[in-house]
C-alpha cells in the first residue's frame, strides 16, 4: 500500500501549492523535488487563488505570519475548498503566541481541512484551546511513549473523530490517524530534531502524497511520515563522523531523491491501532 | 570570448541587486559569491534606490510577488535606468497567474531591460500576453527541441527585436539572441531541474555576467548560460550514488566556484544560428 | 572560560529569538541548533512581543528590512528590555542606504542592546553617523590589521564605553571589547567571506552564547566569535578539492555541530589588549 502511494507521486508529479515560512521553504520546495512532483511558492492575496487553481493541494504553515499571508492562507484555503483540493495545515509554533493560536483556530474554523500535522504541542493547543509550547518544538511533557502509547492513540482518534479530518502528530514515535484508524509509526531517528524544518519538510512531501492518492488519504499521510523517517535513517547512515545537521539536511533529502515505492515498504515500521 | 567574460566577473567583483524570491534566494546570493561577485538583496520601496545606486545592476525576479515589492522592482527598476545600470528580468511563473503576469508586463512596459530569461512557457506569455504556465515549470509541449530549433531560433529573434533587448529561453537547449545572433547551447543536464532555483541561480549569475561585460552582453548572457551548464555537468560529475538533488545543489554552487574562464572556454557547448 | 561559555550553551540550550533577513534565514537557524540551542524567527508586529517573552534573548539583524518588521524589530526589542533579556544588533549594511542606517541608529537609540557586531564598516557608521559601505562588506581600507591594531582597539573600546555595550567587529582579526578589554581574535579564514551570511550566523550564535552566560558575556561573545572562527578552520579542512562555498557553508555549521568547549579551549586564537 505505502508502496503505491509513493508510486504515485513520482507517476502523478503533482503540483503543490505552499504557503510556508521563510526559513525552511527552500528545503520544502526540494524535498518536493526529490519526490517527483512540483513545489509552488505563493502568499501575496492577490496571487494566491490563481496559483492554488492550477495546483492538486495547498500545504500551510504558520511558521513565520505576517498579516498578508495570514488574508493570503484563508483566500487560498477557501479557493481549495471550493475547487475539492487537499488542504494541510501545519500549526507551527500554535500556542507560543496569541497571533499563532489564534491564526491556527482561524483556519481549523474556516477551511476544511484534510490533515492537521504537528507535534504534540501544537496538536493539543488546537485541542484544547490551550498549551504550552516551547518554542516551535515539542514541550517535553507531552512526549508520546511506549508508556503513555494508548492514551496517546485514543486522543488522536478522538481528536480526528471531532476535527473531521487526520491528524498526525509527529516525534519520536509518530501517530497518524482518523476516528477508526492510527499508525503507529517508528521510522526516523532523533538527530533530525537538530535540523531545522523536518517538520516543515514532512508537510510539504505529505500534501503531495496526499494529492497523488485522492481515495486513500490515510494511507497516504502515514506513508509520508514514514518516508521521511526512512530518509531520515538513510541519511544518517551515510554520515561521516565530522558531519553535523547541516549535511544531514542535505543527505535526508537527497535520500527521498533515490527512494521508490518498493524500499519506502520495505523499511517502513509501523502497526495500526 | 567566454573566458574573458567570466574573467572579468572575478576582476571586477561587481555587486549585484537583487529583488528575488524568498525560496531560492540564498542559493542565488551563494552563487554570485562563487563566480566572485557580491550580491545585495532589497525589495523595500523605500531601501531599493540607494541599494542599486551602490551596485551595477539589477536583477529582478518574480517567483514570490508581494505588493511592496512589485513596488519596489517597479522603483528600483527606474533607478537603475537612470543610473544606466544593466537590469534583468527573470518572470517566474508568468503565466501561471494574473498577478505574475501582470507585473511581468507592467515591468517590461515601465522598465527598459537588458535580458528577459526565462522558461518557454514565461517568455512565450510575455510574447503573446497569454500563455500555458505549468506551475514554474516549462509547458511540455513548448520545449525547444532539434525538430522545432529554427522555428524556435526566428521566435526568440523576432522576440528580441520587439522588446529591445536579448532574450534568453533555458531548458533542455537553451537559447541567447538579440535579434541578428542567436546561441545555441547544450551544456547542462536534465537533472538541474529536479533542483529548486537553477534558474534563478542563473539570472542572478548572468546580471554579475553583464555588469562585467558592459560591451559584450549578449556574449556575456550567453556565458553565463554556458557556466550554468558546465557547472552542471562538472557537479553531476562528483555526485555519489546515494546522493540527490539537495547535495547537487551544493555541487553546482562549487563548480562555479571552481571554474574560470579557461574551463568556461574549454566546456562550453553552442553554436551561433 | 571559553570552555565554558560553550558547555552552557549545550547544557541549558537557550531558545533564540531571531529578527533576520530571508536570505540566510535558514543557515542562522541551523547553527543555532547545531550549538544545542534553539531558534525560533517571528517579524510579525503583532507576533514578537509574545515570541520574544518565551524567549531568552533577542538576535535583532537588518539585511532585509521591510516597514513592518522594522517595526517588528522594535516592538520586540523594547519587550526584551522590559524583560531583562539579552539583545544584540547586527547592523548589516549599514552606511549602504539611508533605511538601514536610520533604522540601525533608530535601535541603537530606542533599545538598550548588549552587543552590536558588525563589520569595520557598519560600525563605523555607527560610531559616526556616516560611513561608506560597499554592499554589506566592509569597506577595503578600513580592515583592521596588524599595522593598525592598536588603533583599532582603542576606537573600539571607547565605542563600546560610548554605546554602553559591548561591541564586536568581525574581520581578518575580530575585536570584541568592553570599554575595558578587548578580545583580538584571530580564527578563522578568508574564504568564509565567500559563503553567504558568515557574519548572520554568528550573531544568532553569539546570541545563544549570551543568553546561556549571563554573567560573562563579554567572554561569551568572544567565544561565539571564536567557534565561529575554529568552525571555519575545522570545516575547511574536511573540503576536498572540487568543492566550493556552498559545501564549506555545511562544513562549518557541521563543525559547531560537533565542537565542545574543550574543542574550542583548545583552538581559540586570541589575546587580549
Amino acid at each position: 500500500m505505502f508502496k503505491e502511494c509513493f508510486d504515485n507521486v513520482r507517476e502523478k508529479s503533482p503540483l503543490v501549492h505552499n504557503i510556508t515560512n521563510y526559513v525552511t521553504v527552500n528545503d520544502v520546495a526540494n524535498i518536493i523535488l526529490a519526490a517527483g512532483a512540483s513545489p509552488i511558492m505563493s502568499d501575496e492575496p492577490e496571487d494566491v487563488e490563481d496559483i492554488t487553481s492550477i495546483c492538486g493541494g495547498l500545504n500551510i504553515n504558520i511558521g513565520t505570519l505576517h498579516k498578508s499571508s495570514i488574508e493570503g492562507m484563508l483566500r487560498a484555503g477557501k479557493k481549495s475548498n471550493e475547487l475539492g483540493h487537499v488542504v494541510l495545515l501545519d500549526p507551527v509554533g500554535a500556542g507560543a503566541s496569541k497571533l499563532r493560536t489564534e491564526t491556527a483556530e482561524k483556519i481549523v474554523n474556516e477551511i476544511r481541512l484534510d490533515v492537521i500535522r504537528g507535534n504534540i504541542s501544537e496538536i493539543k493547543t488546537i485541542a484544547n484551546g490551550i498549551g504550552t509550547t516551547h518554542g516551535v518544538d515539542a514541550d517535553v511533557n507531552d512526549k508520546v511513549t511506549d508508556e503513555n502509547l494508548d492514551e496517546a492513540v485514543s486522543f488522536v482518534k478522538n481528536l480526528a473523530d471531532r476535527m473531521g479530518c487526520i491528524i498526525a502528530i509527529t516525534g519520536a514515535i509518530d501517530l497518524v490517524a482518523d476516528k477508526d484508524k492510527c499508525y503507529v509509526i517508528r521510522n526516523g531517528r532523533k538527530e533530525m530534531s537538530s535540523i531545522t524544518g523536518t517538520g516543515c519538510q514532512l508537510s510539504g512531501l505529505m500534501t503531495a502524497f496526499l494529492i497523488a492518492n485522492p481515495n486513500a488519504k490515510l494511507e497516504a499521510a502515514a506513508a509520508a511520515v514514514c518516508a521521511m523517517g526512512v530518509a531520515g535513517e538513510i541519511g544518517w547512515s551515510y554520515m561521516k563522523e565530522h558531519e553535523g545537521n547541516s549535511t544531514y539536511r542535505n543527505r535526508i533529502i537527497d535520500a527521498i531523491f533515490n527512494m521508490d515505492g518498493d524500499m519506502l515498504e520495505r523499511y517502513a515500521k509501523y502497526e495500526i491501532k
